[in-house]
């Protein structure tokens, strides 16, 4: 099950050591940069992470820089140094394992964030880790490896009209959060129609097979779960934190992204429940089946078991067996067999056996 | 199931777009206007959107306008510039899947709910959101498609007499919310039957269908919970706005719906509990039931298994078996077989299996 | 399921119309009167509502006028204009599916509870409404029948020694919650031993009726619960009301009914707990059952059909069977059949399944 | 199942009436009076009441007054009137019904408790009120019956250097309260290695008595619950009573018993959940049983029926069945009969059934 | 089960008095002391208690002092003595079956907590006492026995330029915390590992040793519960203590091991969970492959048992059964009872039970 938290390889490190903790997933690093304000917009992928200095610091010009993969660490400790990041921040940034959380370092906010990839061939869901910092009129965010939620944000770029080009860098911090958020209401839409279809497998047809993937579901909500549950927090955090950094409309936007999270939880829970109960329908729907299967063995062998006895009687090989003898023996003993064994019948048929 | 929330459509689109977002219900848009006070009472139904400008800002009159289907997005769009909609309100009118809340706008008040019809032949329910915004001295309401539970306000209002026609427009607010919550009743006395039936077939006679009906209002209570849940946080808000359009009478009358509707969350949760247990019965009923299959096969297989064991062994055909050749040993033989079978069936029934 | 809240009947009306909601229980309305002090007591039952008015506004006297009987709504509408009483106060005393609860009206404070009755030959419980409007030197309270709970306090009336005779009405209205209280330890003293019965019987002898009887408790659990869990607020609301109805020495002892509501509550919960794990006791007992018929039925045949199957070879008529001729061929198979049969008897001894 | 509360013989008394309530324990009282102060000891059996005033109001001395047996009310009154006992207390003292609770009468703190007395060979624990009343310089506390947990308390007495001789009595009262949780955990302990012991059962031989044993564990459980739940209120109380009776070196003292107490609830909690998932685990061990008897049948039956068929063919008496006339047809269908009935043993030994 | 709380032989004595409560793990008692500050470390066995006098009050070195084995109450005692430790903060030191807390003695700080170990072997954890006493200047930790998990604190010891050499003694206070909990991860770990493997062998093949296993798991995780759970108040509490002991660079690292303590209590929840629910996946597997039995014995009893009965016909002695006359009554009737099997065969084929 995967647990937040620290892993073995930094267990025992000192505190403030750089290490990128957690699973290698990008081979290599890969820096873009969004320059913008409302009447220009440049966007480039860096060579090399000096590239970005002749950006910062330009009047009337917003930052976007987005680092994809977390291996070199030692590009994110000059890219911290550039921008006066906390050597605790970058800790935080490189280690993987951080529970969702938001935290005000007066010059820039820190906020981590869970974004959910869903893998639909495998049925597998990844958390990735993507941390943002917003500083005045910056963004810098880091992700495991490339790919993301965010082409939807980079699209309304193009636009510009568009709010995003029109507010400074929190308002895209909340387009970023708010694009993270909205794709759990992807992930849920999927899981809820992929257990719709296990319940139902669950009481036609149950099967080893589906008890595992009803496992499977719960171990995935319990993920969600720790993704989700502390980004009630953190917007809460967002939303109060006494900082110029966020004007006070984006945090009007803020309530909005409030409002999901409480939804996606909602339905976590919801599904939480679902998934439980359904080991219970498992458990019913086999002994429904077990119960068919015993009703027929009992009908037949009740039947039968009686009538065997019988023909064992006259197979008896006695001497003085007079019965044997008599001309309607074995028609009487035929028509007497067929009546207990009609009658045997019609009583189950009673009993709704058959 | 059904998840509050983004759909699919929005998501990705800048916040503040109005589109309609959610299942198409309605095929047109119907504008109903209902202008009163105490002595005098307009009702009609609008051809174009501009023909409520004719009730608009007249002194002394309260006014209620009330579309049905959220289709034509120009219409809303239309309307909330006359009365100064905030383009965020309008989002939310547009988009059916906010959860219940009410926000204070200051010159306004916009609250969202959630309505629930039954349709008893499908025994389904279904869920359409009603937005209520609450004006000086208007009522603009919002409603999926035609038909809804307000029919016996407007019958009220035909009384000049009535509380409705000599209060202002809070008062009508109250009532339309009112009306809702009361529909709760209805629907949750139409499940408490329902599921009471369920329990008792699910003794008597436990079937797959009976388990997926349960799992079925299970689902129902879910979606129900979802709509009432936040509405007492709802009244809440509605009775501490610090706002000069619900007055102190008004809020006297909100108090009842509180209570109200902490009765249909009490309800909700005790289905919610007895339809959790019901699984267990239905687990239960399946167990005796199996009990007395065995119990009949046990009976007889255990009666004539021993007796046909001795008849075998007398149908051998060895050929010095004394017993054969003996004046009695069939009558003998066959009271012996008698008195096992005799003996065992007394000793089923002193255990009760028969 | 006794659900609260409005009725069908009531749905739709302009909150304030006075209609008795609610199941009729009394054919028709008795009003009986008490007027007392320390020194004399008057206990009448009155004709007309009208001969109350000559008791009224005397000068030390206290007067409790109890109605049974909700139906004749003009008679409750005279005595709520004798005495001032708000229409909305007359609503909710006619609507018996008020949840619990106390309002301060300032010149009277209204409380309304839950009176349980018990039908022992039934096994059936009641909810009957009780409200009780404490005015500076009346109190009037209204029940849906004749026969209640009270009798005790009638009964100390009679002692002009006693604290009610001492007291003022404030002392009254708290003797009769503590009637209504001291009632619930009854009903639930009855609970416990029918839930302890139950429990006995479904170890011994599981049956669908056990099971039918435990989920007739839990409803009556829900039903109880619903009247009792309010209490504890009602009674906080008494103790702590801003009101000069209620005085000092008075709200010592609504503490000791608080703590006894506690006490209350708890039972409800613990026998709540008890009948829910009462389901998993039926099944686990049904399945110790069936366990028991299935071991008999597995010895029985387990040992008998290796017996038969050796019967039966000997049955076989193959010309050249070398075995049947010879001298002690059957006595020789009698006796390996026994030993076969012994052994196994003994194995299944050992697995302690006989 | 013990409930608190009134009992019936109590209900429908006017409060304030002093009886005792409650089973009766003892046949008679016995005062014993302990005085003290860090030079002398005086422990006294009383044989009147009135024998206590003697020790009373005398400067320096500390007073210890313990009453065993709570059915003679009048010396129960007598004692109170000396020491000038609210009569409330006095009833609340002789009502054994009570919950554990604190009350600050400004002249003395009333502390009600349960002590949990354990009779090992019943497996039987019993529930005894103790009242503890504290005064500025003196205790009163009443039992239910002799023998109690507090004799290490009275043996610590003899030593005049300990804190319990050195202090005041609020450090009496200190003592008391913990050696009545302290053997809490003794209780506890007890409990703890029984349901072990019943655990390993329930897996190795589950029958009715254990699942009986369950049930019995898990009322004490609810029982031990209600006496400890209160206590962590309690002693919050004390701990934050605004009185002088208990000096602040004291309150540090109750600290820990706060601790305890926390420690006691933990437990009770956690073998509530050890207890309730016993019912579950009871139920796998019958179906994990019934299975291997089902197993056993199964090998038997499915290898024997098909032999017994074919041996019944050959048992059949058609005059034309040329086998029966071949040499070696007897020896061949032996052969035949061996090879299906080794093959079906290694296909169940394959699917691990034996 | 493990319980927390006084043992018996510390019941009944005096509080205070100081003697070994717990388990003795240790033979004999190891202090070992470590004397730091930016330029230099000594680490150094001491033979007796007296030689730490010498680091003692030195000027500019901070000195952690730790002793393994709490046996010698006397040298715990003269330690005590030697830094103005308070009685009871030595008792609580003694008794190992504290509760994790902290408290504030003024003149230092006090804070127990659990420390937990695993034998991978014997598949046991174990749970150590930890005691941290954190002077202006100083460290006393109290261990049970050697071995533990502080080496890597140790290590870190050797490089000057660390933080922990730096920093004062707080910061050695918040390693070894951190160290603690830490290590809380590792545990979790392998536990989710063992649950994992067991929750795959519960669904294939599902045997009583794995539901002990389940138990064992579910008491484990019991223990860690008490153990973590009240580390987040320690952790709140150390962060908000009101003390200069702790210095304001500390306290933000103190915030991070509070992260860490809500996820360690967050997966412990989520094991709790995940145990529980898996007895209901043992019984259902248990009921799939019962299910499964009981289809093999009814498919091959249904089919060969009706034929039985009609090879029994045949074999009946009867003088005038004509079939067996018949040139072709044996194959006919072989035939039949072919068509007969096949076609069950068939049918069962189509209800899958084959």
């Amino acid at each position: 099950m995967r647990t937040f938290g620290k892993n073995e390889s930094n267990i025992g490190l000192a505190p403030g050591t750089l290490v990128h903790v957690g699973e290698k997933k990008a081979e290599k690093v890969v820096i873009k940069i969004l320059a913008y304000n409302s009447e220009k917009l440049i966007e480039k992928k860096l060579e090399t992470v000096e590239d970005c200095l002749a950006f910062k610091d330009q009047p009337d010009i917003n930052l976007w820089i987005n680092v994809d993969g977390l291996d070199r660490v030692d590009i994110i400790e000059k890219l911290g140094n550039y921008f006066n990041i906390h050597p605790l921040t970058l800790e935080d940034v490189l280690n993987t394992g951080q529970r969702p959380k938001t935290e005000d370092y007066e010059s820039y906010i820190y906020t981590v964030l869970k974004m959910i990839l869903l893998d639909t061939k495998k049925e597998e869901i990844t958390l990735d880790q993507v941390s943002i910092i917003l500083g005045p009129n910056y963004i810098l965010s880091f992700q495991e490896r490339e790919g993301d939620v965010f082409d939807p944000v980079r699209e309304r770029f193009k636009n510009p009209a568009s709010r995003l080009r029109k507010n400074g860098v929190d308002h895209l911090a909340y387009s970023l959060i708010d694009a993270i958020v909205d794709n759990y209401f992807l992930i849920l839409e999927h899981f809820g129609e992929e257990i719709e279809n296990l319940e139902e497998g669950l009481i036609i047809q149950p099967r080893p097979e589906t008890l595992k993937a009803v496992q499977k579901y719960k171990r995935d909500m319990i993920t969600l779960r720790k993704s989700v549950w502390p980004l009630r927090e953190l917007i809460n955090g967002l939303q109060r934190v006494e900082s110029d950094l966020i004007k006070e409309t984006t945090r009007i936007y803020l309530r909005d992204i409030y409002d999901h999270t409480i939804q996606v939880i909602d339905s976590v829970e919801d599904f939480r429940d679902i998934l439980s109960s359904m080991v219970d329908i498992y458990l019913s729907s086999i002994s429904y089946r077990m119960n068919d299967v015993m009703k027929v063995l009992t009908v037949i062998a009740t039947i039968f078991i009686p009538l065997t006895f019988i023909a064992g009687v006259y197979g008896m090989n006695f001497e003085y067996m007079p019965e044997l003898k008599w001309r309607w023996g074995y028609p009487a003993i035929m028509l007497a067999m067929s009546l207990i064994g009609v009658s045997m019948f019609a009583y189950f048929k009673k009993r709704r056996w058959v």
